[in-house]
């Protein structure tokens, strides 16, 4: 990693290799289901990201803010849909994005947000194209079912200035099946409770052409997607430790990593302190729910060598404490970390950790061959 | 707080009486017991609160990064301590800095780093100026005053290309120490074993200008700073609930907030779903460890008051769930939380809320002052 070496720390790197080979990964795997896959641009947040993604096969993009339709329209994507329940506040420049030409479908899980929806866009003599969000699994948001619910929903948004354009789901509650058996189960259930409430909005006569299920656990582990048209999935681009803990990726697969510098040592007490601190690896601690709790992340060497035995185990702003596993202390620890000397940490959860950086070095085969923009805000 | 309604949530609330009283409040104590005031801007992290900081009698600033030492020199701060160990590669910049006429000191706390700095001072025919960090409470980094280490370190550094202008200190676990009573106490240890090195120094024949010691929680509860010429806080300039956890302020002082809209409900769970998720509040769950769990943050109303019942329970990245502290269901929530109306999030951590976002909504008297930048990165 010595192109690094002049690089002030800490940064992020994408191991390009990596990022490829999961994005291949994942198209390879919903193409042999025979369903679309729509990426969650939450994650990687990225333009040359979410190109390679299109790239490969991927059918329109799934955002979380506002911010990211708006950059996705602008690199040419003009079929999103805005995964976070819509509020009244930012109709405006849903319509605006719209009128432009950008097929931009908000979510909704209300009969009060539909009649917003229905209303706005009856003022505005505009129709927008509206999902209603299914709950599978209890963990957030949506209407269940087999709730009334769904089809007052379906039946005010037609009565007003919005039409439906199907039904979504995000199976969250994966995140706490760990096991691709398990997983598979899980995604059943996810798939066939979204086919539900579809069937139960047909039965009423609204054709729900969209039935969009995912999350990026359900997505590696479902066996079938019948009935289901996409299916959208974020994290699996770029991988982390919590997706390795539910069995979903290898430590092997994750293409982001912080890379840190060793700034000094409390050699007493086993600790290695380096310039990594929360602004750089958050304060995201999704693997403390996991069988392996991984701390702040796992340690590897400078050229990306895992270091098993070794984790950020406390993090303050800009200072992170690494330390064995099993917190034993090692005498020679000054030598095998040396003061100055570089490493890099894996992370809990890519979305967390991505976010605290505005660019990745993109890196392959020990060279960086560009900084690539990351993209913030509302 | 209508004056907010036209903008788009989530955004950051920074309340100016308030940021004014802890200011004023914290420049008072230190004035009262004759020690000068050197605030961390990475709390705030934005030129006009430092500049509101200096005007109010603060001498110099404390850095966690270079870039702050870089934008607190271009607005005119030219005495700047960065307080986190300084590693070889960022002397480069350091350097240049100060023969730009900003007088940034570096803090390191081993025989290699000072080896480091002396070496690349000589080589640079210049003179670093160095403090070295003391260990007070085992929290972090830091010589422990009584090592041997202490005076070999002053003398690496005066052989080469360096001087000691001092030592520092930061009494980190204050933050595990609750109650005014307790704080002092601590605050007497960080004091005393800090002047313990400083002396050690001094009868070695080095002159030690600076002992600058410091955490919000001391710096709130000292009962006397004697021998110390300076405090370090950073905290106090917006507040937070972990300080409010402490007794170190109350949840009226807390400067900084989040506004956000109810998106929907699970009414039979007790649920109000916002759109502040992680991206806007942080993963920092800083109340955790303390006697009463605040959760993702205290909910209050538009306008600013506290629902002392009501916190965010979970975030996802775009999500909150806003829960009564008991968990009770109350089943006229969505009654008491309408869909599309705003709330406001007290922050655990306002260093880490804070970081999430690139600008402050300043607030006084009802009505938005200014849009302040907020800096960002290394």
């Amino acid at each position: 990693m010595s192109a690094l070496a002049s690089r002030r720390t800490p940064f992020a790197v994408l191991d390009l290799d990596r990022l490829d080979a999961n994005i291949q990964r994942m198209q390879a795997r919903v193409d042999r289901l025979g369903v679309g896959l729509r990426p969650h641009v939450k994650t990687p947040k990225c333009r040359e990201v979410v190109a390679r993604q299109l790239a490969a096969g991927a059918r329109g993009v799934t955002v979380s803010t506002l911010a990211e339709a708006r950059w996705c329209f602008d690199m040419g994507v003009d079929d999103v849909i805005y995964a976070v329940g819509i509020v009244p506040q930012k109709l405006r420049e849903v319509l605006e994005l719209r009128r432009r030409g950008c097929n931009l479908r908000v979510v909704l899980d209300s009969i009060e947000a539909a009649q917003a929806v229905a209303g706005a866009g009856k003022e505005a003599r505009h129709r927008f194209e509206v999902l209603i969000e299914i709950d599978v699994d209890g963990h957030r948001a949506g209407v269940s079912p087999t709730s009334p619910r769904l089809v007052t929903i379906a039946e005010t948004l037609q009565q007003g200035g919005a039409e439906l354009a199907g039904v979504l789901t995000h199976g969250g509650g994966s995140y706490g099946v760990p096991g691709l058996e398990a997983l598979a189960a899980f995604a059943e259930q996810e798939r066939s409770l979204c086919l539900e409430a579809a069937d139960r909005l047909r039965a009423a006569g609204f054709p729900c052409h969209i039935v969009s299920v995912g999350s990026t656990p359900t997505a590696a582990a479902a066996r079938r997607w019948d009935g289901i048209t996409e299916i959208r999935a974020g994290v699996y681009v770029l991988q982390d430790l919590v997706m390795a803990g539910l069995g979903v990726c290898l430590l092997d697969d994750i293409a982001l990593s912080v890379a840190t510098t060793v700034i000094g040592h409390q050699v007493e007490k086993g600790w290695v302190l380096v310039d990594a601190g929360w602004t750089a690896l958050s304060r995201d601690r999704g693997t403390a729910v996991q069988a392996v709790d991984q701390g702040y992340g796992v340690v590897c060497t400078e050229d990306g060598e895992i270091l098993e035995d070794w984790i950020v185990a406390a993090v303050n702003q800009e200072h992170g404490i690494v330390t064995r596993r099993d917190r034993c202390v090692v005498h020679d620890l000054a030598e095998v970390f040396p003061y100055g000397s570089r490493l890099r940490i894996l992370p809990n959860h890519a979305c967390a950790t991505a976010d605290q950086f505005d660019s990745y070095l993109a890196w392959r085969s020990g060279a960086i061959v560009e900084e690539w923009r990351r993209e913030r805000g509302w």
